[in-house]
């Protein structure tokens, strides 16, 4: 008799692929899978008809960034489970001393997550680079991010003595090499010398609509820094765990391919609005950095997706409301945007159904390979016994039109209201407990946890 | 309550890797996989403190070639079991109609393989190649072998019209482009031009020793071969299912890597004599084709082995006797030595315990990727509910010291005799009967059964 | 004051690129080249207006094969000299030894030959084989032919006890490997165990027409045998003195990109026909193997041409007579036409004037490359002082009608009779000697002299 | 009857080899080229016994940087002579306005330079950016330096409004890929970020020695900044046209090797001092950037530059004064070092002597490889007729210890003091007037004349 029995579904498993079975829980792991209709459970969730998916990992979300953390931590977890998410990556930055600040954010996290989630900590100073080994041995945080389109801004954002220059990337790449857990660098691709000028000229120039944000950032910009920074990971011996996050464009498509062959590790990531949507769609909703282009980076993106260039889907998730994020012209309008909740959905969506992907490559794009870049795997991102019991029932059939009520988070919008999206969630599991069920979110705040990594499996 | 139990093993997943469970049989397959000691069985085979591993594909044997295909069925698998193989693949060759001839073959073999089973027919002929659809379509054989070693040889073998020259490879590589199920090509690699004209020479000078059988067959005839053959696959668009058998060379591991390199989908073979035994080590008992090389071939062959450019392991087996096997001389001995018992036994000692491979590795090399080579995943080589129960509960820190008796073979010698070898099979399961336990072969003549293909799963 | 002085051309020279100069000869060689207009001579050719080539290399005819050598020595390289040709490699074989005959073909040859010359020798037997060192050092012939195309002839051809199997190419590669000076081995790529079977089957299926020509020798033929070859030489360290010949098809001009790619050094040749001509242009005329195939293999060859992945063109020149060419059916029609004396002119026509080679790429592909491929370099294919004076002037506007007259060949007909050709020689000269002038052979038979290699210079 | 004729030599084509002839120069310009004893001239240079190589082309001096142009132009083209330099490549930077001040340099260079020489502008600003057509057009320059290494300085140093950060780089690369004369952007690879930081820390630690510069400077600085740089130009299309000076490290020799296999078209250039100096050698007077480095280093470099990744030797000549470069520390020391005579001479006797480099690749990288990426080409860096007549006779085998008296630099003091260097010009020819004969410079200050770009040959 198991705790709860994921009942009668058909499994997509990342690595073992697609079968019938019945999961059974115990306590936060899966803790048997047997023939379907043979697992008695204390409680049964009928996935008969439907397909289970291990957890959905967005490994890009920044919670905490224009809200408090705490509000982002209950809201937009709650809008993830909504879309069969289970863990996030929270790219988290602060100026200060992440030895001295960590404890209390992890403190806050943990009364308000409803799923699981780890940290990703922006280096952005010497002191910083300084701490790594310490966050490693003493936080259980083992992935980094290196902020190339604030390198010239950090001082000033962060009251720092001095900005974000390769030298202090060469430090922290120095302690990230030299320490023995495995480390994951995220890598935000921009040749901010570059954009940073466009940006002068196309204000100056009176440039407006979303043309601007197109414009200041190009694609080459973009894929030279990526080869750029990820010349230097090799030069540190590291380019193996070196990521590159929101790959938007196809020149850096092409060039990661490039560095692919020639032997290069990298790891790349893009977001379901580089793939689901193209600029012509695009309004101050949209505003992102990198932007959304036109359709030929679309296309290279799935192409890249389903070649394994590519491995990771994520959404860099940030929840505001719409009148903030909408200002008056498109200069004042806002980053980011909310899509936790629809990356799922969308990949199935536009990437099973429209033929671009299979339903293993879609379980490994947006759960495994995440999992497996930021050293969760195989506690997060497998559905195996031992494994945390975090599973999507899925009705890949389901067709539900975008609303911001639908997807429950703070943000009152989203990038795709009003589209019709094939693929819906009926029940979220996070370790074992029914946290979402066909509308409704059940986990409460302080159900999901820190993940101390490097993990223990 | 399931069929039966394998307890609290150490699972070793080709595609999870390693982690402990239970795993429950019902019927034929697997029925659930579980937390360690929480499922209950009618027969329980305690694995604790031992390791699972997925049954072991041999998919080069030669089961009927020197011996009667029922005598070798009996014995042969008897022997198998004892290493823990639980699917051998027959590479069976006659000069008459398949589609004529077949059915009997099989019946024989239905009545007397104790493990399961399939065959690769050589095609020998322009009729072999126009046969090609209707074996796959009626036989449910789908994977088939080029003899280049015979190339001149097989109009006097089998009394036909004419040699196997490429004409007739190019037709068969036409009939199998145009079959739609999966098929697979087995390759033996050698210019038997160059091949013969060294025996003669050979024969002629006098040479004798283990040296003159090495000589006769250098790598780099081994090597020119291979890539001769994958090119013309790859002219008929099939090297994707192009499968090179027993790579013994430096020379054609490194061709095989450059061809990977350039995109050729080929998939390679080597045997465990040329992992774990040099000519120095070599008599008139270890006559077999390609020879057993020097130790700069050896250590080359483990390096691509682990780094994958070749991904199976198999043995080439052949039951024989040592009166028969040894002659008055080199020339007179016959080809072939048994082997399918000592390769996963052999694998575990030299290639995991002399740290070349992990588990998982291993696991994947002696059944995941065979099975995946030749269509019968997940089917076989795969630790997955529904897949067959074929699985081997393996003490891998047992010593024993190789005899023939402990084989039980028909072979009343082995290439091994008196080496330590570590790691050996308690239990044997084969589509969950348990087939071998501690020295007693369990399954009888019959257990075992064709596996059509294309498997239905 | 000279001998003789082409005066105030523009010199096209395959590694100085494009200039204007005066060049003075004295006695065999190039005595001076200097600014246009400075030399004097006994003996001026006007250049003005013109293109100074150096003469052609065609290094590959047939003289000797149909009609007597004396013949075609006399009247084929009387209708090379029309077409700028200075030097002929002629492919030449016998079944008997090589050491013994050769001596009186060279003498015939040396009192016939009009321009210079040297043959490639066949090698067909392991007593050829064993005979290469020897040749090399006794006959001052430096290069040979592989002749894959009668793999499975020559015994009945030429008397031999073998067919020229792989272990007789790899005797000759042996061989070839230690020879200290530098050596050729030209390879005439075709898998004639496939093509022979087509054959057959064609023959017997009634297939006629230029089709049935085109159908016997499918490109993927051509390209895996090129492969198997290559990769022989490959085995043997040979590879850079490796030159297919008479590239045909698209599917081997790609492999040989790819072979290069991987770093083998192997040079190629197309011939004319296979630029200037598709199939249906082709009737019993052009029978010739390999075949003139479709448009696309012609853009290709073009392509590859350009860009150095064939670095040669030659023209595989047979004499032979429209009434004996010309057969009852394609059957029965013979292999080979007449085309040494349109080389130039048609690379001039159709390479040049078509935007698709500039002049400096058709000195390289009709002289330099030739010389470096069979170490004729730079005594031919260079014009510099020292080199032989070896000079083709060059109306490269005048156009001509082709005429088997205008041809001057013992061949009453061409490949190309009728066709508009713009590019032609107005003089050309065969060691200071001018050889012909505006329409008339001026040298007599024997001015030609056979070239020693290696070359002393 | 020429001018003058240099007799008898062994002439080193970079193009056509290595031969004996006569070289005839009529004004300017080589008027012929001639069988060695046939030519007439007013003079004779007897080179007799001596090699004749075109005249060396130093692409990277800076001349007018810490001494006045017009001194520099006199003394330091003086010097050049003697080491057969021809023509010089002065890498010249000014934060003005280029369009305004040229005129003047170009006057005062016209006036004082012995030996030909072409200006390669820094590019430091937007405004410098937006200058590059008309400077093209108008002043005949069209090679530009983009100094990575003064990214964070040049607005200090030349006083402008900001730095050189990659903004000015994209702009400048923009107009040069518009331009449709042919241009050269010449990089100096140095993430200055990273070595701006390290230079603080050794100075802070008190470091000091020539470990200190070697410190400050690691390889995989300039690599990754390489690759940074050369990925930038691939953005825009430009790589063909890029060019990295100085290459140091074995990393960057590397990974030159790597981007050129994947298509790059990237130039680079080695120093003399690179190939020929390790650091235990060096003390003040080396101080250089980069510096000089480890054995390993130096024989990665001429591996590459014998296998063609390297394609040019420079010298980064600059003409000090020993008591002005050495000061009370090597922080207090100056950059740079005098050594555009050496040059030859070392290739020579390192290259030639020691077995790395042939003399005919000893040209190309002397002289044909400069000439051709700077545009020179073939009015500079051929030995052709029509070419400028720059030729140095050079005895290869006359053994010379280096002193500053010999060299006649305004330095007084060199690199290789007390060094025994074997081959040295004993007459240098600039456009057609011996320069330099056996110790003596001939050339008056005004013989040297700026060579207008893009050349009309
Ligand atoms: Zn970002
Ligand atoms: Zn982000
Ligand atoms: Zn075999
Ligand atoms: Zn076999
Ligand atoms: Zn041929
Ligand atoms: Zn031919
Ligand atoms: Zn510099
Ligand atoms: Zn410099």
């Amino acid at each position: 008799m198991h705790d709860l029995v994921v009942a009668n579904g058909t499994v997509v498993s990342p690595e073992q692929g697609v079968f019938e079975a019945d999961i059974g829980v115990d306590g936060d792991v899966v803790g048997a899978i047997a023939e379907a209709g043979s697992l008695d459970g204390e409680r049964v969730v009928d996935a008969a008809g439907n397909h289970v998916f291990p957890g959905v990992v967005d490994p890009h979300v920044h919670h905490g960034l224009f809200r408090p953390l705490d509000d982002d931590a209950r809201t937009e977890s709650r809008s993830g489970l909504v879309g069969g998410v289970t863990t996030t990556g929270n790219i988290f930055r602060r100026g200060e001393s992440y030895l001295e600040i960590m404890d209390d954010h992890v403190r806050t996290a943990e009364d308000n997550y409803r799923h699981d989630y780890f940290f990703t900590l922006g280096l952005l100073s010497h002191d910083h680079a300084a701490e790594v080994p310490e966050i490693v041995s003493e936080l259980g945080i083992t992935s980094f991010k290196w902020y190339m389109n604030y390198k010239l801004d950090v001082a000033e954002m962060f009251d720092l003595e001095r900005n974000l220059l390769d030298d202090v990337a060469d430090h922290f790449m120095s302690e990230l090499a030299d320490v023995e857990a495995p480390t994951t660098l995220a890598y935000h691709s921009e040749n901010s010398e570059i954009t940073g000028h466009l940006t002068e000229q196309l204000k100056s120039s009176g440039a407006t609509g979303y043309d601007a944000v197109v414009d200041r950032f190009p694609g080459y910009a973009e894929a030279q820094s990526m080869v750029s920074g990820t010349n230097l990971a090799r030069q540190h011996g590291y380019d193996d765990d070196f990521y590159v996050v929101h790959v938007s464009a196809e020149e850096t498509a092409n060039e990661l391919a490039t560095l692919q062959e020639m032997g290069y590790g990298v790891t790349a990531e893009t977001c379901t609005h580089y793939l689901c949507l193209t600029r012509e769609q695009c309004d101050d909703r949209h505003k992102i950095n990198p932007p959304i282009r036109s359709e030929r980076h679309q296309a290279a993106l799935w192409d890249r997706l389903a070649d394994g260039t590519i491995d990771v889907v994520g959404t860099d998730h940030i929840a505001n409301r719409e009148a903030d994020k909408v200002g008056d012209d498109i200069w004042e309008s806002m980053w980011g945007s909310p899509s936790s909740a629809t990356m799922l959905p969308l990949v199935l969506s536009e990437g099973v159904h429209e033929g671009r992907l299979s339903l293993r490559r879609a379980a490994e794009v947006t759960s495994a390979n995440a999992a497996k870049a930021y050293d969760l795997h195989p506690k997060k991102g497998a559905v195996r016994v031992g494994s945390d019991a975090d599973l999507v029932v899925v009705d890949v059939d389901e067709t539900r039109t975008v609303t911001p009520e639908l997807l429950q988070s703070a943000a009152d919008y989203s990038m795709y209201t009003g589209r019709e999206v094939t693929g819906w969630p009926t029940h979220t599991l996070v370790r074992g407990a029914v946290a979402y069920e066909r509308g409704d979110v059940l986990a409460d705040p302080g159900h999901g946890t820190h993940i101390d990594r490097p993990i223990g499996v």
